[in-house]
């Protein structure tokens, strides 16, 4: 993670607040029983999202910096860690869904008493020392954040389970507009790219290792595969015919008789799709949501196109410059259609997170750093597929055009979609 | 189920609600987060047995008895029914814990609305319909009482799971003796004996079919199994020497690496065992508890012994007429010493469920019911050994001589213990 | 097992080499590469079945009691001990089938090796020798037949899994009549009956603690369940009501979508079953096979009867003594038809193990030899049910009217069949 | 798959045969049980190799290019088809080793019924009409080798699941020499390098899409990584130290709780490695043989390097060309040590395939050909790594430094060895 020069102590209060706040805001329309469950693997309970981000604050800032303090529950560092070997045992993923107590009262206890110390620490502390706790004060809010994502969508998840499809809230009174947006394919000219963050803010070691890629020429779509579009895929026997399929992919299509994407149910013989908001008809103005990469990749050979490799929507990025996107902001919380008058590339930011046919692999320079925070990224660089360019559900101060999420191609429950490269 | 003379519409009415409000009383200690999980498959979480013992009054009494009753929630029969295919679809058993919503107080408000009409229906209907639908609301009942006890034992593992491992109740104030009984074995002379329920009160449909069985001479142990008994057979290498274990059941031991009974933690160096009154130190004189059907014979096999069989067992309650027993009422909540100034056999009733070398099958007459209540037993009876007695987590009015309760061999999570008959 | 008279060394020797010499003529059909596959756990491969009788003559006869023996090879014991605890360790039962060495011809060889020196013990050993040595000389004889009968089990399940569908000897020339023998229930009075093997020859542990038992006057079924009374069965949706079904067995014919016994395949609109002289039509007077005790009991309860249990099995063989029955000698290898022109009750002896509704227990005054042999039967007394009477693949000196053989609920390759009672 | 201009009838016959012979040759030391087994389902039965190559020539060239052909047996392609939905249903790949008929030596007469039909169609056909059967009949060639290649594989494996360890071949008679290298780390410029085959031979599709990568600076290890090497790495508890594995290869190496490469056993308390010519010590000079990509990568990390991209691999090719390797033609089946004599670059031919730290993914203008060779490759596309290099079981006229092999990432049962890259 790269160095960040000093912000006012004023500067980092109020943003460790608001960032903090905005967790706690996020699961304010839960139910506690909500907020303990996890109905698959890849969903953390929400009470645990709370904690866990707590935790980190507690053990790498709290606990080494601020000599005083006392830590909050003696069992909560092993209730609490999510995968970091370095700082001891800890329940296994699976199992959080076992762990009743503390309930969300308590932990929302303890997050006031993590916020607390924070403040006195980040008010006490001299400058300097403030400059050395940075880089990690800083991993901790950007954790924090990636975490809110995640809320929001183990939230769906959670939500959707129940047979009741209760809404998480209601759609935002100023309503968004839906009109077709024709598709084209924008050139993007070959060449070598620099690829990997060169700016002087915050970013996640795997975003280093700056380096240059040799690309051909290129188009890209204008903007996000629609419904409509992928409608046309599922009503062309799409799911049924493994010749757009990869063998993994298509395996897991008839294991699970997939049909259409994660979310959809056909009521009185039309689709609809489970939201935060209910059960809405489909739109197929907007786009395609909740598919895995194999579902992406089958739609794209389908279509007689592909899917853009990392360094070339990277590439894309630069040629065509993000738009201000539909992030967690417009609290809207699902994709929104494109914009027909909009000219150029859209949607490269917000809406979606767009698959790409990359791996998840380090950059050429790549190194770990020492300690726990070597375990952020490093160790998931196999068997994930690298995704670009941030959702609905993603804070918009904390995407950057250099920013790699990645899953592994077939998890549906995350806020993706498909943007088309032309085959040459 | 067997016929029941019609008590006043008044006493009936008193012993519903009384029945109904020990469930809430039951739950009332319960964080709302503790009331959504199953950490295991076998249990059921809290919220659902609380909707479960509603629906089951609501379908086969409200419904088809009070004409003006609006069911509370459409997709109320969904969630809640258990395994009854004659009514209709159902969720999964081992899907019930991602059901998060109806949350705990809407729950409870179903039970407040269902309790309501079932009270209004018996003030109001005549007399003689009352008598028609007197065995299912007895049944109901008895239900209901047999879901008090499963929350007991589920809620004890939905604490016990979670690694804080808290505290269900204080213990009673008024503290149990503990001493040690002397192991003797009681005469019970051979002949023919007259097997299941013959009263006139309620029974279920498995303790009919009364018939005789003829037995040859046996002794019965004058109480359980004690701990300190249990922690012999420990010691002696009871849980890895293969002889004295059925192969299945060791099998269960190498692949679970058991070595203690369920709740049994080694800390310092000396046993304890969690409790619904938190941790405590193993006591030698208390019976052992929470072994499966496994344990259970393999102890016998190491000590010479045998289990007795069911029939054995019910003969020996005619020679030896079981005493008051540790119900749930003395809110214990665990079992007790034996008591050495007491004479003949105890314990045969309350402490624990006494695993017999009984697999549970029908006995000759035995024949389902018609409709759903056909569901209620005879479909289980394959692959289950009888367990005889109550336990000191079962209504104390719930309980009978010839009343058959059924587990799997490899089950620990109820109140289970061992009684052993001498070999001949 | 019971004692035994001696019988003179050379009546002792031809058992001896006719057994061990049946053995091979069971497998001389087979191809080498049938003899090393276990298409499912419960099947072992032919050339291990040959391999592990030798084993057990060498292991429990030779080594102990012919001083000059050598073992054939030193990892033999390792390679073809079952499941003998006492005799160290084991290849498990699941990786029988990754043993491709020693191939079928070393098994010969070793067979060969271990029957000279059989031979040359018995003649070389003192008459008083001998008759220490009988009882478990006799045991590896009769477990040398089980496993005969195993082996034909297996070689039809091996062959049937083949796409193929081979042959493996051609129907005998003498052909069964087929025709339709009319259902009846036939009495036996209640009372008080012996069970248990009290005679002076062979039998197993399992038979003995010879006690009484009383039971209520009954009715049995005069033959076997025809195809043809199964066949009405499924076309009365007997596979998809779950009311005649146990719930585990229901869950087992969802999971696996049972339509139909093992081996039933519908061609061309008619039902055909794999039989080990090739695919046959299906022969509406022959008794169905290949059921496991869920189809037999739901079976039952479509009809409104009931199966027997052992103890009524074995009393009904006291009031019909069972006539001569189809065994292996017949060389049918399939069930016939019941004979329209016989009295009384037919069938019990041969053609198909009956399952009875009663688990594999312990009789009372049961208890296990010391040693290995202690292995051989109680161990296994969990979860299984009691089958009655031998099968088409059973050698005809190795039945008895107290021969409790035994499988779990589910299982379906053996020559199983439904025997009904009437209910009372 | 590129063209090729086409070679007189009477060589590609010569091809032929000798390509077909070779296949018998490798199976010619096995027992005809260990063609049927397969203990992983990765391994497939040899049987099955033999008659799957035969299928395919029968398909894809007899059935449409000679007109009297008729099918050795009509349910072999439901047999023996791999993976091709194209060409209809199939054995599905985990059930191959219950398929016992048809036997090995009806397999043989099937390999001979195609390869005279093969002869003679080529004998007959005109010269036009072989030009454009050409790329078809070359793609079979190859895919015979690359199952040759596997048959080593699977037949090691198969033999040492045995107990016994059973010996394939014994070691060729000319030894070889073993002897410490000094590990160096040779430049290799930065700079654009073109990627794929250009060549005007045959070469696999994904070799194609030939296109330019930009390479930084780098150095490569001079040879491949030696046990001694290894060994260390195990000495110094790299197996049990998480900080140098990637998280789901910590999660393999604790579940299966690995120690060692694969086929590594300590006796003696030294370690002995089995090879296709028995259980040897292992000699610390040779190649470290048997590891999967997470443990070459955990070594890669705890030495301070880095594992190749399969673009520098091949980038080295052209700095460094390949020298003769020691491929299956030496017939030492095994790793041999490296030349401490030679110069530049070793081993990147032959000895062993070298796990790169690229993903198998689509070259930029990758595309699938029609019909069923589309399915050769690119539906394999996902989770898989590539290797480069060929291996001593690799014929050494089917490599190419184009070549890209893959397996999914904890896969060991292959040839597969370590390159590290010095990291910059």
């Amino acid at each position: 993670m790269s160095l960040l020069t000093a912000p006012a102590t004023q500067e980092l209060l109020e943003r460790f607040n608001q960032i903090r706040q905005r967790t706690e805001t996020i699961c304010a329309p839960l139910e506690p029983e909500d907020t303990v469950v996890q109905p698959i693997v890849d969903v953390s309970p929400p009470k645990w999202h709370m904690a866990h981000t707590s935790w980190f604050f507690e053990t790498l800032i709290l606990q080494p910096y601020l000599p005083s303090y006392k830590i909050f529950h003696p069992q909560f560092a092993y209730l609490f860690n999510s995968y970091y070997n370095s700082l001891g045992s800890r329940v296994l993923r699976h199992q959080r869904s076992t762990i009743t107590r503390p309930p969300l009262r308590e932990v929302l206890a303890y997050r006031q008493h993590v916020n607390e110390h924070m403040n006195r620490l980040l008010q006490e502390l001299p400058e300097e020392k403030v400059a050395e706790l940075l880089p990690i004060f800083e991993l901790g809010l950007q954790h924090e954040q990636q975490h809110q994502e995640l809320l929001i969508t183990d939230i769906k998840y959670i939500l959707g389970t129940n047979p009741t499809l209760p809404a998480y809230l209601p759609r935002p009174a100023q309503q968004r507009q839906s009109a077709a947006t024709p598709a084209q394919f924008m050139e993007v000219p070959g060449g070598k790219y620099k690829i990997g963050y060169q700016g002087s803010g915050f970013c996640f070691d795997n975003e280093l290792g700056v380096h240059e890629v040799y690309l051909e020429d290129f188009e890209t779509m204008n903007r996000l595969v629609t419904n409509g579009e992928y409608l046309a895929f599922m009503q062309d026997g799409g799911y049924t015919d493994f010749r757009h399929w990869l063998d993994e992919g298509f395996a897991m299509v008839k294991e699970q008789q997939l049909q259409a994407p994660l979310y959809w149910v056909q009521q009185d013989g039309e689709w609809h799709r489970f939201t935060l908001h209910g059960l809405e008809k489909v739109d197929l103005n907007e786009p395609v949501c909740h598919i895995s990469f194999y579902e992406a990749d089958a739609f794209a050979n389908w279509s007689g196109k592909r899917l853009l490799t990392e360094f070339e929507w990277e590439a894309a990025t630069q040629v065509y410059p993000p738009q201000k996107g539909n992030f967690v902001e417009s609290e809207q919380l699902e994709p929104l259609a494109a914009n027909p008058q909009a000219e150029g590339v859209q949607q490269l930011f917000g809406d979606l997170w767009e698959w790409t046919y990359s791996a998840y692999h380090p950059y050429p320079g790549f190194s770990k750093a020492p300690g726990p925070v070597g375990e952020y990224n490093g160790k998931f660089m196999i068997n994930q597929m690298v995704l670009r360019g941030g959702s609905c559900a993603t804070p918009s101060n904390h995407i950057r055009t250099t920013y790699r999420n990645f899953f592994h191609p077939d998890k549906r429950w995350q806020y993706t979609g498909i943007r088309l490269a032309a085959k040459k």
